[in-house]
Order: C-alpha cells, then structure tokens, then sequence
C-alpha cells in the first residue's frame, strides 16, 4: 500500500484540500458568485506570477497558452527570434512556422543555457516582433538566464514572450521587474493541478501589439479574453471544476508565500543533485533548473527497467527523457505538491533499484547527501 | 437546505459518481494506464455519439470544437453555408468569417426552425466546401431538422458540420446514418460533465477534406489528433481528470441505454411544456427541441426578479434569454442528470414565484399537466 508519488514534470501531484474542493457540485458560470471566484483567483494569479500585468485563463493544455500568446502579437508575415535549447523550444518554432512567421533560431545544445551574450548578438542591427524563450527548458532540465535575456529584449521594439510552464511557482521569476511581455504557464506544474488550463499575463507592451494584429482564431483570441477579464469574466465557457481547483491552490501556494515556495523547490533539487553525485550518477544539464532534475543513466541500463521497477515496487513516478534524450537520462520533477520526505523517499528507492539493476556505489550515500541538503530546508 | 439544482442548458448537474472519480489522485497520461481509459472513453463516445467514426476529444470549450471541425476541413476563402437561427449559429458565422470563408447565410427566424426546402433552394447550382448548422439551437430552444437537411447536404461536395452540443445525448442524433460529417459536442450538457472538453467526430469524407487543409493552428490542429486518437493517445497534455470523470459518466449513459435516455429527456420537455401551457404561459419556439425549453414571460415580469428569487427561494437556477430574447424568455434545461422528481420540483417552484409575482393562473394547474406527462415516463 505504497501512496502514488507523481515526480513527472507534470503533471504533478494534486493536494487533497483541492481535489476535494474541485469535486463539490458544479455551478453556473454566468453568474455573480462565478465573477467573485475569478476575481480572486485573477488577483493571486497575479501574485503567483509576480506581475501586476493581467492573466488570461485559457481552457486548455500549455500549447494553447503559448500559442495565444504568439498568434495574437505577431502579424502573419512577422519576424521572430526563437531562442532553442530543447523540445519545448522546438515546439513553439513550430507554431511560428505555421503561422508563416519568418524565424531566426537561435540554439544551444541540448542541456546548456542560451548565452545572453549570443542572444545580445542576434539581436543587433534585427527588427523582431517577438523573442520566444523556455525560461525552465522541462525537456533538458535546464534554466535560461531569463533576467539577462529580457533586459537585452526590453531594449528593442520586439516583445518577450516566456515558457514559464515550469517555471512559474517553482523558481524566482519577476516579469514586471525583469521586462517579460508575456509570461505562459500551464496548471498541472508548480500550481499543482490537473491539467486543463493555460496562463497568459499580457504587458502594456504586448497589449499595444495586440491591437494591431489581426489573426483568424476566435477560440485563442486574446482581445475577447482581456476585454471580458476586466469584469472578471470569461468569453467562453471556462473550466469552473479546475479553476475553483485553481482558487484553493493558489490560497495555499500565497498562503506558503512565494519566497517559502522557491526557497523549498530548490532545496529539493539540490538534495536531488547532491544525492546523484554521490551515487557515482552525472546530471544532465550543465544549467540545472530547480523545478526538474534529469539525471544520465549508468552505462547498460534500461529506461524502462529502471523506472518500471520505481513504479512497480514503489509506486513512484518519474519521467523519461524526449527526443534524442530517451533511454540517457530520466527525470525528477520538484515542483508543487511534494516535500522533504517524499524527496527522501523517492532517493531511497532509487538506491534500492539502481543497486538491483547493478550500477555500483556506497548503498546509502544518495540519501545521505539528500539529507544533509533537506536539513537545511528545516529552517 | 434545498439541494441546489441547475436547469441551465450547460453547465448541467454532474452525478456524484462522477465528482467522486474526478477527485482521485491524478496520474500521468503518457502511460498505458491512460491509454487504457481513453480507449474505454474512445469506445463509450462513439456509443453516445452513435457513430462509428473517431471522436476527437479536445481540452476546450464547445467553441474550441467547432473551430476545429471548421477550420480543418473549410480551406482559406473557401465557402461556407451556414445555416443560422440563433446566437451560437453566429458565433459559427462569426469563426467563418475571421478565417476569411465567403459565407452565404441562411437564416430563419429565432425560434424556428430553418427549413429543408429553403436548404435545398440554397444548395442547388452552388459549390460549397461546408454546411454549418445548430442541430439544438441552445438560445432560442429550437430543434432543427437535420436527418432531412443531412441527407440534402450529403448528395453536394460540402461535408456537414454540426453543433451538437445541446443534442448529443440529449434527442435522437444518428450521424452516420443521416450523413453527418462532424459532429461537435461538450462535456457540460447532456454528457454529465464540468465544462473544459469538446468533442468532434470526423467522418472519411472531412477526412478528406482535411488532408488537402493548410491551416496554421497547431493547438486545434485536427490531424495531430487523429494520429493520436489511433493509438488512444493525444497530441497535447489531456485534461486528465475530465477525462476520467468522462469515462465514468459515459458508462453510466451506455448503461441507461441512449434511447431510454432521449425518451427520459423528451419526457421531461413534454411535461415542462406541458405545464406552461397549462399555466396560461407560452412557450418561445414554433420548433421547439426536447433538451431546452424557452418560456414567455408573462407581460410585465422582470428577468432577474423571476430567477432571482427561484435561485434564492428554491436553490434552483434557471437561463435567461440570450441577444434580443433577454428578458422576453427563460430557459430551461432537460440535458443530462435530471429527472422527473427534479422537473416536477421545478414546475412546482415556477408556480410559487409566478404566482407570487402577479400571475393568473389556476394554482397546481401546471404541476397537474406535467405530473400527467411524468407518469408515461415511469414505465
């Protein structure tokens, strides 16, 4: 009678108190009692996202999201900077190209942070109407240095448009402070939800952009979101379960505070990382992000061996890697609902089961190093 | 402590059952799990949509469904007829136009339906690459015909495009055998959901149509999906635990059997008409369709009185009239986890405030007429 433990990157662990709250009955959306609700989730969202700008509530995945955000800035024809380290990054290119967009990639390898200096450079003498940018790469477990980049954006006309789906709620990020135009998250990430809903906050810079561009979809029109927002109100029918979900979550993540959240998830990384060293295993990125750790493989193993067994004996999830990165690393999510002990838990299964499967180190070694890093949580 | 009930077309009362499924834990949805449950969900839907034609389920509105359906089949500048005789037909319009169709218009009155042989007229000598039509007009309560414009529709090139959102699940809806290309419907009606998913059902003549359609959403992009639906996976994160109180709610109608359940929501139409009549009160549509019934109002009552005192008397909620039926009608809803008990309840509650509010009529009249209609309900 092992508890589930989601450590995927989403979605993550969903708490009590907000399943519960999602399964009470369902009510009408077009109603006082529905714009009072909004209205509170759409002043903490504003809080979880550090930004006094507006935040659009999408039914939807991510991809909605971000796709928003871009169609509804960037004119058919229009020129955009994509900043690329991994699949997410791609994802967003992908977008641009179908939309007819003229694209300039700008890439890292898989696993290392996009230099400032190289995105200064792409930047000079270039008109863009957009600079997309995964500030929390899941795909690689890497951060950008987001605070640099959007200080060079801020500087040109050109709007900065951020996959903050994993990074919103989990490590330190400051739209308004640092000069993000538009800031993406997903609901199944640090703001411990199941999935369904997308986030997008929208800066006057971004509004100004808006206004000119004319683009066919209804469903993801920013306009019709923004203007109804402003009464608390939606276009469509919204997803009432998840965003009264959405309401009790983000109580909880403000009542935490949002220094208590990120000071948490990056410990647990950091107990994550020092466990992994000190069982002889390599981290995968060279610019780790807090909100999700991958981690190489020994040699000769297999994915789905090693994390079946997790599964199997202890009911624990991780996740795998994408793309080219499949069957190298696994990954380990830290963000949301999750804690010292469940991190714990999870570096000591993984001992159990990589000591099983033949990789060779001190048995207990990870789950020392872990606790000397999540002792420091303790406060 | 009246148990609160909505009798809104959408979002309708969820069965606990299906509360109850959605508050378990969530789990990830790249796993066999997941497909295992979409697969059972895949089966059900084609079961309630009576088609043997893959169901896309999409995480959106009802609208992001039809905008799907429409902008994956209908080129740019291509032609649409579009069959229009209440609110939501125009918002069809409305996503028509944005992508640049030439749309020709085929209007009938609101609360009645848009006549076969005025289809026939419209249709004949012309080329159209779709036919868009409301099968349940939700805003004016009207039932179109659309076995008999289906199989006028079904002899053109034109594939059919129909909003089933307030007639899946609700009156007899027989695609494949009437000739309807995609059937789009929503989890917030007849189907016993929250809202947050949209359906659409693709038959292999919008099959076709699709593969030659360049269209540049990729979030509403029909083809990803339907890669996707083969192996019951999805192209984008799911909303997980929709999905699974789907699965449950889908079983609970299979098991009802759909032609219980139409004859179960016609009923309940029948006596709610039933009882209007025999309250000296008129019902809005010449057409009128057994999942929503628009009411009169009789001379000199105020809207948001009449309901406003049904929600905070009885803890029921009723609709208001949508457009230029705002204040004229209320709406009532037959859709989904509602019975006779609930009907009769309500009807009992109408002559209450009705009477209370200044109008003649014999009291009980109305609870006799619908209590006569129920009766043939109970077996």
């Amino acid at each position: 009678m092992n508890r589930m433990r989601l450590f995927t990157p989403g979605p993550t662990s969903v708490p009590e108190e907000v399943l519960l709250e999602m399964a009470k009955p369902v009510f009408h959306h077009r109603t006082q009692e529905y714009r009072t609700l909004f209205a509170a989730v759409n002043k903490n969202l504003q809080e979880v996202l550090q930004t006094k700008n507006p935040v659009v509530t999408i039914a939807g995945s991510g991809t909605a999201g971000f796709e928003a955000a871009m169609i509804n800035t960037i004119p058919q024809g229009g020129s955009v900077l994509a900043l690329s380290n991994g699949k997410f990054a791609e994802r967003w290119v992908t977008i641009a190209k179908r939309n007819k967009c003229q694209v300039t990639e700008l890439k890292a390898e898989y696993g290392h942070a996009v230099k400032p200096e190289a995105v200064a450079a792409a930047l000079a003498g270039k008109k863009f109407d957009a600079v997309t940018l995964c500030h929390s790469e899941t795909s690689t477990c890497t951060r950008n240095d987001l605070q640099a980049i959007a200080g060079l954006v801020r500087a040109t006309d050109a709007i900065l448009i951020v996959d903050g789906i994993t990074s919103v709620g989990a490590i330190p990020v400051k739209p308004d402070e640092w000069g993000v135009d538009m800031l993406v998250t997903g609901s199944q990430k640090a703001l411990m939800l199941p999935p369904g809903l997308a986030f997008v906050s929208v800066s006057e810079k971004a509004r100004k952009k808006i206004e000119t561009v004319v683009q066919p979809n209804l469903y993801l029109s920013l306009p019709h979101y923004l203007k109804s927002l402003a009464e608390n109100d939606v276009p469509w029918t919204p997803a009432v379960t998840l965003v009264r979900g959405l309401n009790k979550a983000l109580e909880m993540i403000v009542q935490e505070g949002m220094a208590n959240v990120w000071r948490r998830t990056a410990g647990l990384a950091r107990a994550t990382r020092a466990a992994a060293v000190a069982m002889g295993l390599k981290v995968f990125s060279q610019d780790p992000v807090d909100s999700v750790t991958g981690i190489y493989y020994p040699a000769g193993f297999d994915d789905k061996a090693f994390r079946g067994a997790l599964r199997k004996e202890f009911n624990m999830n991780t996740a795998a890697g994408q793309g080219s990165m499949e069957g190298k690393i696994f990954r380990i999510s830290h963000m949301g609902y999750v804690d010292a002990p469940d991190t714990l838990g999870l570096i000591s299964a993984i001992e159990v089961v990589m000591k099983k499967q033949g990789h060779q180190f001190t048995f207990g070694a990870g789950v020392a190093a872990a606790h000397q890093e999540l002792a420091t949580l303790a406060g």
